[in-house]
């Protein structure tokens, strides 16, 4: 994570002004210049966010001093001290909610993602995130799904191709396709083939696919096929990728399966609840 | 909800930016000039982002024809349609991702929203939302709330002030700190403050307040204490409106008391899931 | 004012790229390393700018070193020193005009608006403005306006609502219109009702107003029915506050009448002059 | 004036944002589909702003219907109509006060230099503007100058170089200076040189200025030297221009001197008031 | 391409701004309302640029009517018309410069490909471009490689990793340094290794790499080698891909050995002349 | 050149996020905390970019130290070293690239300008650039364009008005034009006219033209006809420039005319070729 990238810059412009506007309006009854504060856990967790709180922040108020007691990816428990504040009362309350915010937020999904990750120890899989993530924080919060354990898939449309369902209808065959974008993309691109069962598997595999995603595929039928969809590969002298998906976060033992590469979840985005953190002033 | 501003704009520029980076890799493997798709609810909910969804493929392809078939607010059933598309299939896999996300999004807000709304039916307490918000996306989310049924708060530092606990830490008397707000921010200004006790309550009475926003108050205590405040408020001839806070969703049913105008609460947007909507071609 | 905000940022950047394009022509003339200059008032006035001032300079140079004789809202006599600058000379000549400009055009503000106020000593009566601003510079102009010793009206159509003779023009009627805004906006809002005389101004307290905005009523009218609307005010059990406004800045003076709570203004901003300064080298 | 350039475009955005921000609160209130209005003006003046005040509506709603019954440049009376709107009200209500803003601002400029330039009937002097413009708005306040009927100077520190009294007392000698701007910049730049007397002017020319800028000298002493000027110039075969500043608007009239060729001011922009128009709906 | 995307916008914007600043100083003179205009080859080459002059007079006036006789890499001859333009003559003037200066230079770089493209016509080796690119330009730059028939090599830093001397100075050991990217980065991620000798090449497939570039070794020991390297390659069972670079474009024909796959160059970039192309009126 | 101007700084956010995208994707693998490097000529020729570079690595990370052995202008030899880095290696990878390339594009100009310039040694004529530069760099091309010793030609159509062969077919005669520009635009504008042969140029003096550009004529023609163009353009008391273009850079000598003042010249820009430099860690 570049965290000093201008694309970091434009977000956190926004966010300020989204939340100050024209600026806060109980600025004027502030009388004490200096303050300190700490964050405090409501409810245990992984923790995700310095750098971007640091920046946040330092964007508001150079002055502002920060003291972590945690990093990102550690766990912290109720009640724990996440971090200490120093600085003008008036910065340090016009940071607070766009700070608490986006950490409660990426924490979620860290502490989700970990908890998952965790029914994956002792398998050989590994646990990948999707492009189903919040307008504007694709970055920050495939970077928590990180800090929670997870590996990363591809960043958007442009970093690595997908053929999936709707493709295939709109356009020729596989086979076609594959060529295509080996054309038309940088030949480091990463292609991958959705696909609905054993057969479409063994077709895309000859199409010229780097992995295959099985896209809700019972676990038996899994099970009992995964063996010779390596065989396949093999023949083909490919060491193709098996990505798994469309699994419900609570069945995942389910698909523990040996020869599966990586079960990969949009859950942690979107089935996590924000974890609770709360600013408190210190005398 | 102004759809056409400069600030909806430039975020959806945004995560345009975000999901295609330099461009849809597997943009050259389509050959058909105009597709067809349709939105599918996987499960039921209220729908929120008509306008946005509209903006997003219009700034994609200004020749993509959208016709939906529920409106903001409106309930859907599993399986449901809730939209058709049709054009230049590259466009539309270019801005399938970044509408379904937001689309999955707001909904999971307005469709938890609506169930706690309806809580509150027969009563004249309304549910609120707070600044609890995913950086970036506090207008729509705000917009969300208020299409499951709720109303809004402030939308930022910058149109209410809110003297809460960390506030006057930092400033003299809660008298003084109601002065400053009405001489130094706009007359129009609502002034909140924030309190733990029944006693802080009608001190923020006597400071000027124009609301009182109960915080972590038992519901007993509520019950025992809130025609007395009222009186109070009545007595200093003032039509305060009392909000009570803090409250876990699963306990609101403790609080329907006569007498509190308002409930706020951020679970709609910290523990709503994602609402599942997903686009199919249709031949 | 949160002199640090993103706005204030992108102001500042576009205001220089107005000025210096693709860089001062003369810079190459200057040999001296370090320069001093010093700010003269021209004539006497009321000050604003300081910070404004600094942002500028900071961002051509953050090296120039600036050092205040006065403070926002100070008064200062012809031929008085405004400020000390100390060094590069291409960065004194490159930010000069830039920051005269505002700070005259924010002086002239504060300077009129100044002599308005003290023709309300001695009354209860507010001098506010109005959205009648500079477009690009309503911030710093109502930031003017209170340095002059006004108060400030809404910021914009986002942070309170007023309904004016066109509003009802193209709606139902007012107790509809109370009604939605009260629904549809936080209910924070503060809602003014712009009257042309005193029957529709009982009409709107009926409706539901917090404000009533008397626009261009004759004094006498206002003298002989002020103390009849606050009764009826009173028995609706509202504060409301009465504004009154469309008055000539001569003719002020015929209407500091009892009961009134505010007069607002343009013409703070429309009729005022610069106040005139200029930045001289220092040996 | 290139209306539908990317400048304009980010001008005209900031403003929107300015006065919308999340968007009107009595957005809500409006019944009717399709509204009428006019601008009245509410005194008499030049009027300017017809290609802004289109792309501001234009911005807001590309719907709205505006039909132009004056010309930038043209004279308007009182209770004139000067323009005819048509489209959803929300829109016209969004966008009246911008455009209003703007134009009454522009008119202002333009109608106060036309009067100026009214004095110079029968002269070979022109009026020019100068750099005191407001911050944001310099392009278009010397749009208004020109519609006013005076002719514009340079546009700001790129587009011709001019060397005051801070310039010399921070480098070498003027033919120094001449020489490096010679050099330095594009040889189509225009030099011109501030002088506070005739003897200093001399030097100018023999430095090679295009331009010699007599400010604040007795029209007297004026009156005695342009001609023996005027010879030198011609012994050093140039072209040079004599523009003559520092004179107080009123006193213009001892300054129509015959051999000098501009009068600059910044009174225009300065000490110009706003002119009264107003928006009022049609039924 | 995605020659809508935000990020074209944005690109299309600040070219204007260079060019037309406040606008063009000829526009005054310009009294026909319709203006004819075609574009003159006055060289042979391969064209490159239909989308983005299309964009850029579209952004500049979208009455523009254009008509292209060519398309992108296409071979036109010297005189050839390569396009008709229809419109208002200040708005082909204000779009020609940068619109041809964008087309030179795009279709000098597809010329200068095609040249080298068909030194490789009856091998199977691709001719692949670098990130030495024009800042602000690459991604035109890029497709203009393309149209003149070579591939793209990765977009930049975020798209593929190549791990190169410096990196591998300032990191532990390479196997090391793959494990690392495989975790931290998405699973798709292409890993390059670069390499100055066979014996690192083989190294790097020991390591996991899944692209080899050779830099700078002499085409005998290219020729020597590269059967063994093929065969550690199989052995490892790893499809690899092998890329020769630092070649001198005219020493190209001694690279066309069997087992190569790409030859990289930056030469299109940084060696390539503009094609000479001119905008006439027509009559 | 303003080096710390907004419009470098929206230039070098443009430039990062172009290469550096989601940030780089082998940044995991770096070990170390300090890294030095420097970078190398790999072949002779004049240096441009010390600013640049500067302000690319600052914005990256404000912790880099750069050491120049060279600066702006000056030559340098084979191998020789440009300048030395010492910092995070991170960030040194992360800024080699974009700063290399517009070091070498940069240098490739200065170099090529260098080379142009020498011929003219021993006569008064100046080398000139036009406005045919890549989009996006022409403020910094034109700055390496003086570093190669040549003058800069206007910067856009802001700054100086040219009258073309299609100006002329759009618009009424040549004295309408001036007459026009002379009215409408600054009155430091500068005129140039292009023509074709000398009697156009003896039109465009008696037009009123402040320069003559001749394009595309014959020396030899230019060489019998100088005197006379000089003759009449004394009559006319005008200092006339006297610009030739149209030189193919081979031809240059050819051109070496007394009485003329200028070459202009694209070909820096559009047939220089990049100067080789490579950055290298130091142990």
């Amino acid at each position: 994570m570049d965290w000093d990238s201008p694309l970091i810059s434009r977000l956190i412009d926004y966010w300020i002004e989204e939340d100050l506007g024209n600026g806060d309006l109980t600025e004027s009854i502030i009388t004490h210049k200096i303050g300190r504060a700490e964050w405090i856990a409501k409810e245990k967790g992984i923790f995700c966010g310095t750098e971007i709180i640091r920046r946040i922040f330092q964007r508001i108020d150079s002055q502002i001093e920060i003291d972590f007691s945690t990093k990102d990816g550690s766990e912290f428990i109720q009640n724990e001290s996440i971090l200490k504040l120093k600085g003008s009362p008036k910065s340090l309350l016009a940071g607070e909610r766009i700070t608490l915010n986006i950490a409660m937020h990426l924490s979620g999904i860290s502490t989700y993602t970990n908890n998952l990750v965790s029914k994956l120890k002792g398998t050989k899989i590994n646990l990948a995130d999707t492009r189903k993530t919040t307008p504007g924080l694709r970055k920050l919060e495939k970077y928590a799904f990180k800090c929670g354990g997870g590996i990363n898939h591809r960043m958007g449309l442009y970093d690595a191709a997908m053929i999936k369902e709707n493709h295939i209808a709109w356009s020729n065959n596989l086979k076609d396709c594959v060529k295509k974008i080996r054309i038309n993309t940088p030949f480091t691109t990463h292609i991958i083939i959705e696909v609905e069962n054993i057969n479409q598997a063994k077709d895309a595999v000859l199409a010229g696919a780097d992995s295959i995603l099985l896209d809700e595929i019972e676990p038996k039928i899994l099970r009992n096929n995964i063996d010779s969809l390596r065989e396949i590969f093999e023949k083909n002298s490919k060491e193709i990728i098996i990505e798994v998906s469309g699994i419900k976060p609570e069945a995942i033992n389910d698909y523990l399966i040996e020869g599966i590469d990586l079960i990969s979840t949009s859950s942690s985005v979107t089935k996590s609840n924000w974890i609770d953190l709360s600013m408190r002033y210190i005398n």
